[in-house]
């Protein structure tokens, strides 16, 4: 059984139907969807990670290291598109009255002042509610913007979709499961951590990276996070590429460890988009086995 | 006059009122926010950078730099702290229905599961919203949590205050004018700046970073962004120590625009901590002063 | 009036006759040939900076920072080619007993084996002496193996030439004059200076090193030298591309003199083998200008 | 049997006899006593690395790399001291005529200035030479200026000791065996290497000692020398401080026969001053190994 971050009809919901397409716990937050993995009421639970309409990854990254550990085992990402939909027989001209979260009603507004420019629009609790909303045959709202799973799941029409004004944006989820859990390699893999630093000099970031840079890692992301205990004092959310089983991360984990005074392995798993990573010479596991077996070498006599 | 994101009664607005006790206009999106101030609508706007209650942070960054060039003036900190509100004559033990936003009534769940064990819990589509509502006398809704200034401009009578489950957390807010306007040098200040990476290898964010370093400039803030142009190209939102009228900061900027294919300069602008760097040996005004004066005698006979 | 280290015949001598053809003083150290250019008794001195046959680098870079600054105006780069001079009537087959520094005796090894191998090698205290001694006609010894310059000089006939084992190699000299004249910007130039090091930690020189390389100057030479005053302590002895009227060299001398406790520029000079650096992306002069421009105009309203 | 690069009565023959009080073989070079080592005519050589005096550092280093492989058994450092000798019954006040190599004469110059006005000063081809020469009854010359150990093995008379200006010198020789066997670490060791890099650029150099610092390795000495093989192609001859099985030392070696095109492991060995160096928090082995564990674990089920 897998939960996520509900309620049902997000785009978190719709992320997971990308996973399964079995029945799923919703949760009413991060926390409570992250905890029913550590206590085993769910095997894996889908949270967002980077969601511009819903909110939900610093909340996300402080769930992962706030409990019993935890390790992403997949990321998935969904294109941010939106759509109006109403109860059957309502056509787009009969549209009178929008409802909607008010990010969503921000990322469609250039569509609803073009398409429905009389129409008056009113901020929802989410999308998903003001789906179910314009649901009930007595709804005083004519149409909903928001995620096709949605409109569907309350038997929604669609009166047109990819109504947002931005194309392109995109949205990111990621599986978790229980840590120990390391889903195998395949070449196209990333890792994400969190390391806290010693000190607060113009260095010490520096520092952090140099461990990656003289392995030949390659970072996708990285966020400064103000850590709740010490005013002032910084941890760093990380994405590299590579996987924990590759040698030149295994060995920048190693780094870390020791130059940090504390890091968080949140998981390696594949990457969404599948794109394998550059690995500049020297940095191949074939290279760090060959150079291994050199020092080695050193102390035989020839 | 100045502006704000709105609506009236969230926190932008509460930290808005920090700044000015005038009238000030809200606007809908943190864009029309700021082109107000491109236009000469207004003088200023208050728009949200770190939120975690209403969001805002992407967007503002990305608003800041996409149009004609703007400046931060100043930046606002203000505790998140809610509190829970009522009609007049309704006391805590009467209340049934809560009203809130969905990350409110997250963050507030201990209080609530603790106090009001038995009361519902609606989300609305702002906390501003929910204490509208709950001001109308025929409301379904016994109770809204949101900010203070919410519950004072609607008239409420505050039930309970600082019910939010994790004390401490701080949103931020920067106060925004046209560009070419920069605050005097206090002494304690802080540069935001954008700047864009002209490759993707394990080294081009060092790069960037080690101009900071060299010139003994520490960052308080980093933050990976992806660009929308590129596909997998990366810039960097940074907020360091000091001003653009230090030395440091300012030789720091011209080695940035040197390497990097472009560069945003958001404003120098007094801390809000009011926190005066530790200046390390080497990097004062008056030591890079003395090193120019140096560089120059050597091309003179002695 | 030149100076050099002398005694005549030298490769030093050999080198100074590429400056000029006028008779110069032979001075019998590099210290009292430096200190002759700091008096006034010469205007430049030229003395060996790399010389694997004569010696003279450390003890040079020494003296250069030892009194009165002083400034290297060039370079010459001459290579080490060695002959074999008899006195007038004697043939190669004739040679007996051969005299030469102990030196160019190593360095020749395998054509004396091969020509002369029933011949004595006796040392003498340099290959200008052993010219010397050679030229007397009542010497015991028939050959002296020395640079080209001390045959001629001693009237001695040339039995062969070029006849070291290893070809290619060069040895390196400096004409010095008094600090303050630094020769013009040519676009194929070179600094030397002298960096000491404020700690002894794994990250002091790459502090160092880093000045260098944020401003995209390249070294050319580099050698830790341990310091006479402190025990355990380093300094750098360095030369980079570039000259002193170069922006990116000059803004790394200034930062340079930031964060070491001391610097001693020893001049910026035309390279001897006039190659042109490759200049990377943002370090031009105009990339310098371009970036100064764009700081300064940060503060103008637009 | 050891040998040496001699002749007898030098300043290595002095370093060898702080090893040894045996007999010993005299080679004419450097290559000769490296190679007789080699081919296992002897077990071991004394060759100088550092010498003010005689020089020889670049062809140690040279001859170190040039063919089979061998390893620094051990260092020896030894003051630069000079006497000045002479047949008995002669006194300092009977001296008119000085016999010394030209380095010598230079290094002690003030002394014979101040004590023997009016002697004069003939340059032999070695201070050994000197003094051997000076052992003759007939010999034209009253004295020798040379180490110790020529005075003694040449039966003459200290007239006087310590005779040189700059007293603190001190000239470093090295003890070397073949590959492979390698000394048992002190905790207070040096590691010696040569690094060629891949590119000539300004950060070339930077990655090379990245390598050693983000390990907590200090270095105690680098010099850039041109290769021979690619005119203005540059490696690095180091000495760090550590030994081959110090964790961080291995791993630096791993890293560096990654991202050079080549590396030459000249040796591990006690230093000759038994320093111990500071290990910097996360660098010490029991630090390596807690890292290594960690990333054990993070692929295990808890």
């Amino acid at each position: 059984m897998l939960g996520y971050f509900g309620p049902a009809g997000t785009f978190t919901h719709q992320a997971l139907r990308t996973v399964t397409e079995e029945e799923a716990v919703a949760f009413a937050s991060v926390r409570e969807a992250l905890d029913a993995v550590r206590q085993g009421d769910v095997t894996r639970a889908v949270v967002p990670i980077e969601n511009s309409v819903e909110g939900g990854v610093s909340a996300t990254l402080d769930e992962l290291i706030a409990g019993a550990p935890l390790a992403i085992q997949g990321e998935i990402v969904i294109p941010v598109e939106f759509g109006i939909y109403a109860r059957e027989g309502t056509e787009l001209a009969d549209v009178r009255e929008v409802l909607t979260h008010g990010h969503a009603a921000a990322q469609c507004r250039d569509w609803l002042a073009t398409n429905l420019p009389d129409a008056g629009v009113t901020e929802a609790g989410s999308t998903a509610g003001a789906a179910a909303e314009v649901a009930r045959p007595d709804s005083r709202y004519d149409a909903a913007v928001c995620a096709r799973v949605a409109g569907e799941m309350y038997g929604l029409r669609e009166l047109a979709y990819q109504i947002e004004d931005n194309a392109g944006a995109v949205t990111r989820f990621v599986e978790v499961g229980r840590a120990g859990s390391v889903p195998p390699r395949t070449g196209a893999d990333k890792t994400t951590l969190v390391a806290y630093m010693r000190q607060d000099h113009a260095g010490a970031l520096l520092e952090i990276l140099e461990q990656f840079a003289v392995r030949g890692v390659n970072l996708s992301r990285i966020e400064s996070r103000p850590t709740k205990t010490t005013l002032g004092s910084y941890c760093f959310s990380i994405d590299c590429e590579g996987h924990l089983h590759d040698k030149r991360v295994a060995e920048t984990l190693e780094g870390l460890h020791r130059v940090c005074p504390q890091v968080f392995f949140l998981g390696s798993y594949p990457r969404a988009n599948q794109r394998r990573p550059d690995i500049a010479v020297g940095f191949s596991d074939g290279e760090f086995d060959a150079a291994a077996a050199w020092v080695a070498s050193l102390s035989r006599r020839p």
